[in-house]
């Protein structure tokens, strides 16, 4: 009676600190039909990344070639390397009915949705600006001015939450990822993507 | 950081013979924060009726009166008698933070919409025209004809599904409940539901 083939196209930003990894990690590992989008860059491979892995790791031939050809989603440059999500791998899996997730940073989530504007927009969001602060402290040994700098940012990012359609706190790691699997099942309800028999 | 202080306003409708009652049963049961509404009539009480759980009973003119003090949501007349959802007790738990469920008749639950654009319009669908059809049969001692009307109305009900926000099929109760629970976990994470405070 009702028909939905079509897998969803999950895209999960937030402000660095807001351990946005961890909870997307822990989704894929509870869900199977998720499919975890690639990145692309030209730059180098870090110890221990995987190429296919970490990173699809192109030469910058390869990459402006697929620029031309129109197979990024969204691409950009960052201190003279390309960064893009290649667009074969998340169509062709949404098509199959699987569920895409992107980890992307907000400006390329905008440039998502400038696309793809039937995605799902989910903003993670940390419980509260002490934890943030502590979470941007306790990662190295940065001094308080660089850390001030990044929660400035951070701030400045929380502020484009509006442009995402659900907010998730990333208080309780569990809790988070049982909420963006309600979203899940909740957007697949919708109305707009199923098509109803009525025969 | 995030703040929603609100319940949500659940509509849940349905052809007769999908199960709606059932449902909404099962759902009530597993979820202290839902209070359901409680219609109001005019009609007797029928034997094992209580007042106040199966209906609130009121008489004529007490329920012309409720309707000159705007005191419904939604009011009707069928068959010499009045029905009709009261508001108080809908927008005080609401207020409160519980989520309010209508188990209500299309007609009813499109009116309802035109005021409360933000509630939350869930359509039961039967698992197939089958299924439907053995469902008005099984009920009692109807001739074919009666039947056949009945599933004429039921299919002409179903095409009003386009109007509500989410499709649920109730093939199995459990799925479909779980469904439901989804997306109030869901529609508490909108953008649209949530305050939040950057500082």
């Amino acid at each position: 009676m009702i028909t939905n083939d079509k897998g969803l196209l999950l895209v999960i930003s937030g402000p660095s600190g807001t351990g946005k990894g961890t909870v997307c990690k822990r989704l894929l590992e509870k869900n199977e039909n998720i499919f975890l989008s690639v990145s692309a860059t030209t730059r180098k491979p870090r110890e221990g990344e995987i190429d296919g892995v970490s990173y699809h790791f192109y030469d910058e031939d390869k990459f402006k070639n697929l620029i031309a050809k129109n197979q990024f989603i969204e691409w950009a440059a960052f201190c003279d390397n390309y960064y893009g999500t290649p667009k074969a791998p998340v169509e062709e899996n949404i098509n199959k009915g699987k569920d895409v997730l992107l980890e992307i940073e907000i400006e390329g989530a905008m440039k998502v949705r400038s696309k793809y504007p039937e995605g799902v927009y989910i903003f993670l969001f940390p419980p509260n600006i002490e934890t943030l602060a502590d979470r941007l402290r306790g990662r190295g040994t940065e001094t308080e001015d660089v850390i001030a700098k990044r929660l400035e940012r951070a701030k400045q990012e929380l502020e484009m939450c509006t442009k995402y359609n659900y907010y998730v706190v990333n208080d309780d790691l569990e809790k988070a990822v049982q909420e963006i699997e309600a979203i899940i099942v909740a957007e697949k309800a919708r109305k707009e993507r199923n098509k109803v028999n009525f025969n």
